[in-house]
């Protein structure tokens, strides 16, 4: 069976890259309420694709934003049913001029394909697909069952998928969940991610006069809302140390075990040297008493994204700006709780706000920090997948970013959680000519061939 | 030969009125390229109104930039000679969303016109024109030499001015220079300004990685541009205090005499109560030892502008920027040297800053701070026709503002310089909905009309 699928597979390369082609053509931007036809039309898309290929019960499931498509085939003499999930959602194109080809018209270079999308997550999803497809279609039936989750909210932090899973628990029952949607180390390198970081989005705002004032006539008399943040915002973080000030951040911090640590600090594809050309970074650095790899994965960090309000264009305006605002956010790991501590930096902001200014706290959005055990038949299936298509393990490794749905995963369907990633480091994810690497389309089809046969 | 000037301007309130209206409808927005044929269209209005009215050798004298309009009357039987100065250049009009009235199709409610530059300062310089217009109009003559210099750069800092003055030195000499370009304290309370605080443009911009980076894959390793530009700017100020952290700056500051300081103390048009109401701000506050009223006129100030960089948009980006800036101004006192001081900023914010960025440092344009003696009889002349008009003395005042043109008249022509204010605190200047109030306006020609007596 798994010959006939593998097979199958390598006789329709031209057809699984037609097929690409087409999905990646919808700009199913999912933040951007003008894109509504566009999510429903991608959507529709891969029910329709679900359908073709011989999948069941496909069905577009509403959620009260984007809807998210089901698909299962249930059929496997082996009693093991595999969750598939992906989002079929992608970020928006700005800035649209920095694209080298349009990014909802799939342009071919080389070994890569370009487009919104391409690597984040509907090439990395449809090779799953396409590895059921190569399956049904090439042997006529899977060797374990399959459930399908395709859903559309992904890149706005999955609002949805809490309700939507607690309400279709049954459903969406299995004995393991793949993820396929984080990248490998190098194109001959496979990566297993068995972690994620959580994150919590805070946005403080601090008022000052109730509108612009001439800073000639008016300054002296009044706090200037940046004046007084900057130094709110440099209460923060320590400037040697790098350590977090915020009272109580640290507390629920879990240690890492030894094993655990000296995995991640002998991880050879991490070094500073490798960081440095990947940023362009004058220099690689961060918390004291920490490696590199601890620090962009077990280790929790607070960043600001930006500063608005006040004069940002070119030249100079004399402004006292009525309002400064800073958008702030903060990685987490186990056992940090987002809920907690985005509570703990808005009550250390609102004690160190000075008089003279009204300072508030907005919440944005918070995940939770997941591990999963990868030590789990699951997971070593997967390994072996990749063992037998590029030829070496999986370097296992924590993830630095934020996966909102782990969390409800694990907590909601109780279910192990693999994740095999196709991507590439360079896939310009979320920027400007995102891409896929096309031989990974090909070779991670077959490694998901291979990850059924193991799992049965 | 004044009261045939009183009776013209008094007769000519609507033709006044009207010539007004033909000045404010020209968008001479200086700092907009694409208003340039806008800027010859205003310096040849007012060279065709001062040929209208008498005033000889009438000149569009070009700059590098903006063009100047000269014209004189030599021909006074006292030796007495004033330069009328002014600028027929405007703000831009943004945001032009929030005007009630378009900015450039003057509008009369009630009491005031509504245009941009009604205010600033259109309206005022041409009370001073006027002035000239209701003697040699209704009397066939002047009681002193006249000479007029209106520029077209003033909202851009009057970057061509210095050369220009330098250049036409013997031209432009005279016994006094009147610029009509301040707010009175309100629409019965006639103020004189006696000096301006100077300023100097710093942006500091903090590079860390060479683009934006996924804060989730490398939060933790590299420096963050905003992390440390917030660190560098809150060591500017102390945060009780509120004294300017920068060493030396301080060390050129003049102490202010007893006398001046009790009368600056003393300005019962001056308090906290007032500037609350005026701003809206949660306190006043400020440098502590100094009353409010010395903060905002002969103490220097840092404000920061605005934060450019990273992500300002709604939501959440999870981005760490490559490289945040800051816009920061001071404002300084005699005898600060702005280009001197803007060299002390600069170093210091160098020092401060850590490893693992870059800063660099970009100045955007200096100006001095300059004090006049407000004992001089070409000031106390100024102060008897406001008596005249208004019914009570002007109120003298140190103003907190700016104005580059204002050193060069003292160091290239070394002549008194007179200001004389009509505007009011309200005429939204630099802002939406800027207005004049034409109370002032006939009032105003009224009170240049005596003054020209005055000098005489």
């Amino acid at each position: 069976m798994k010959q006939q699928a593998l097979d199958y597979a390598h006789e329709h390369q031209a057809h699984n890259l037609a097929d690409l082609v087409e999905l990646l053509k919808i700009p199913c931007i999912s933040t951007d309420p003008q894109h509504k036809a566009d999510i429903a039309a991608g959507a529709g898309w891969v029910a329709d694709y679900c359908r073709r290929i011989g999948l069941n019960n496909v069905e577009i499931m509403p959620t009260p934003l984007h809807p998210v498509v089901y698909a299962d085939w249930m059929q496997a003499e082996s009693p093991f049913t595999l969750l598939i999930y992906g989002h079929y959602d992608v970020q928006p194109v700005d800035p649209i001029d920095l694209w080298h080809t349009p990014p909802f018209e799939p342009t071919v270079k080389g070994d890569d394909i370009f487009a919104r999308g391409a690597s984040d997550d509907k090439g990395q999803f449809f090779t799953v697909l396409k590895a059921v497809e190569a399956y049904l279609q090439g042997a006529g039936k899977l060797p374990i069952n399959v459930k399908v989750l395709i859903e559309g909210e992904e890149e706005i932090g999955s609002p949805s998928i809490q309700d939507f899973l607690t309400q279709h628990k049954e459903r969406f029952s299995a004995d393991a969940i793949v993820i396929c949607d984080h990248p490998m180390l190098a194109p001959d390198v496979p990566m297993m991610m068995y972690a994620v970081r959580g994150d919590a989005h805070i946005e403080v705002t601090v008022r000052g006069p109730a509108h612009d004032l001439h800073s000639g006539t008016f300054g002296g008399v009044v706090e200037n809302p940046f004046n007084v943040l900057v130094r709110m915002l440099a209460q923060l973080q320590d400037p040697v140390t790098h350590r977090i000030l915020v009272p109580g951040f640290y507390d629920t911090v879990r240690p890492i075990a030894e094993a655990e640590k000296a995995m991640i600090v002998g991880n050879p594809f991490v070094s500073d040297a490798v960081l440095q050309s990947a940023t362009g970074a004058v220099q690689i650095t961060g918390e004291e008493g920490y490696s590199t790899a601890e620090r962009m994965s077990v280790r929790p960090t607070l960043e600001i994204h930006g500063m608005p309000g006040g004069f940002t264009g070119n030249g100079t305006k004399t402004v006292i700006p009525s309002i400064a605002r800073a958008k702030i956010s903060t990685r987490l790991v186990p056992d940090q709780n987002p809920y907690h501590i985005r509570e703990l930096v808005a009550d250390y902001l609102r004690k160190i706000a000075p008089p003279g200014v009204e300072v508030s706290i907005q919440f944005h959005g918070a995940s939770y920090p997941v591990v999963v055990d990868y030590t789990l038949p699951a997971y070593q299936a997967a390994n072996r997948a990749y063992q037998e298509v590029y030829g070496r393990e999986a370097v296992m490794m924590r993830g630095g970013g934020s996966l909102p749905i782990m969390h409800y995963f694990k907590t909601i369907l109780d279910v192990p959680i693999v994740m095999m990633g196709l991507g590439l480091p360079d896939d310009n994810l979320h920027a400007p000519n995102e891409k896929f690497h096309l031989p990974n389309f090909y070779r991670g089809i077959e490694t998901m061939i291979h990850y059924f046969a193991f799992l049965a």
